[in-house]
């Protein structure tokens, strides 16, 4: 397999957009935005660090858009074009490529995104791969993450923690969720979960300027999460795991019924705290009924 | 060194754009197109194969935005806003990174592009980079590569060959000749340089369905090209050599005279041939004036 290979095969398995112009082939992809901002994020993965050598190639590839789609839904925004970079390891399974391509593919068509160009290479290292996604606001967006205001409602979608059981390959971008949630009106802040709610919720709040109080015993835990210790409560997994790629939503006080009523997904939104006014101070109440220091943990790229 | 701390370091150091509404920091960027079509391409570099660990980490960021700006370029484009992904080996030199910001945000101002999100992961393995850019047509863009008709005049920008003696690292993308060549109105097509003449101008012909008859007379061999011998000419380095990163241009036939005379650059733009009649044929006009095959050679990725 070479890089013409590749994307001579997997031209017939993406999805077409009227508003691409011209696809991946020449030096650069010609697409036709149609006025508003658009969005842009790239994302990398790399073997041994995001994913195993054991892995299914395919799980990989649609993680690869997935966590750009995941970005795109955070910011209140609908995909619509991506490009990837895959540096692949010599010596790697020679159908590593295609299996890749396939669940990247498949990835794409479920969430109709256009993949309007790539770059492949084969190198000396852990396979490498990056994606950057463009697209446009739902109704009701772009969110961004600096615009919560005390007494705002924290939520989050769907479950939190034990990800890396394997959920962290194979999840689905809270793109429906998002749409909803912007169609609504009252979203004031978002960010998707990716470095666990312990990490992301302080930097979510230093965007803001705002405080939280978090309440343990509403945390959604995931069933992947281990049984329990004392020392180690099923919330605080929920908290530090990471990779959840949930959205954490700030929303308007009012109107929190309305939007709980009448929210139509399968996956569930829940109230887990609310914003305070203290810029910074960020409070955990344990199941118990009593306020403490917030845990850390959660995981910060290159600190590792 | 961590991705935040990366970030905060580099903002500061990066040029403005107006139509940027949401720099790096959030889930995604906000830009601001202005209607008609952006022109999108992703290139990466990996550390083994295109740059070498003990290469200057500062011409390896030039790098990894120079490609890009090569493409929108041969897509007769102006660049406007990128994002970038770095996968570091960890136990590279601690002050790579920033070394490597250094030098991608001085070709970002050098260019005017706003750098707009990034991802950094620290890996096992070799130094992974990969960029995303955007751009807008010049006037008289964009320049595909599948417009080429036979009788079109072949032309290339500055010289070729040698390039990996150093110059692949530091070179210009020639974005004011295309704004140039896109403003005279006579470009069918246009391609840049980076697998060499060798490889690349069959995949320009097979684009425009077209043939070709090279002159090596009149190939601009760069002085970096070796002493040349009888079985190893220098016009045969000119081709194969790649990572030329000049434009190949297909240009109507009237008004060249004009183009020429006309031509404002230091880096000149050379005749090397015509496109002619019969699809895919290739021809190669030896310095005796003797016409044979095309030269194999030339890089292809993933075949290596």
């Amino acid at each position: 397999v070479n890089e013409l290979d590749l994307i001579d095969w997997l031209r017939p398995r993406l999805p077409m957009r009227a508003d691409v112009e011209l696809g991946a082939g020449d030096d650069c992809a010609l697409v036709r935005p149609d006025g508003g901002p658009l969005a842009v994020t790239v994302d990398q993965l790399l073997e041994g660090v995001h994913f195993r050598p054991e892995d299914d190639p395919a799980a990989v590839g649609w993680k690869t858009l997935a966590v750009s789609l995941s970005d795109l839904a955070a910011m209140g925004c609908a995909p619509r074009w991506a490009v990837t970079a895959l540096g692949m390891r010599r010596g790697a399974a020679e159908d590593w490529p295609r299996r890749f391509a396939e669940g990247l593919g498949m990835c794409a068509r479920e969430y109709g995104v256009a993949l309007v160009g790539g770059d492949y290479t084969v190198g000396d290292g852990p396979i490498s791969v990056s994606l950057t996604a463009i697209g446009s606001p739902f109704n009701g967006g772009p969110a961004r993450r600096d615009g919560a205001r005390a007494g705002d409602v924290l939520a989050v979608t769907g479950a939190l923690g034990g990800s890396i059981r394997g959920r962290h390959l194979r999840f689905a971008p809270r793109l429906a969720e998002s749409r909803s949630l912007c169609a609504h009106g009252g979203v004031r802040a978002m960010m998707d979960l990716s470095d666990g709610l312990a990490a992301d919720l302080p930097r979510f709040c230093r965007a803001s300027g705002v405080g939280a109080r978090v309440h343990a015993a509403t945390l959604p835990v995931h069933p992947d999460v281990p049984q329990a210790g004392q020392a180690d409560p099923a919330y605080l997994h929920a908290m530090q795991d990471g990779e959840d790629f949930e959205l954490l939503v700030a929303l308007a006080p009012g109107r929190i019924d309305a939007l709980m009523a009448g929210w139509p997904h399968p996956t569930p939104l829940t109230v887990i705290g609310e914003c305070a006014g203290a810029a910074d101070e960020l409070v955990l109440v344990d199941p118990e009924g009593n306020a403490g220091d917030w845990p850390g943990g959660g995981y910060v790229h290159g600190d590792d």
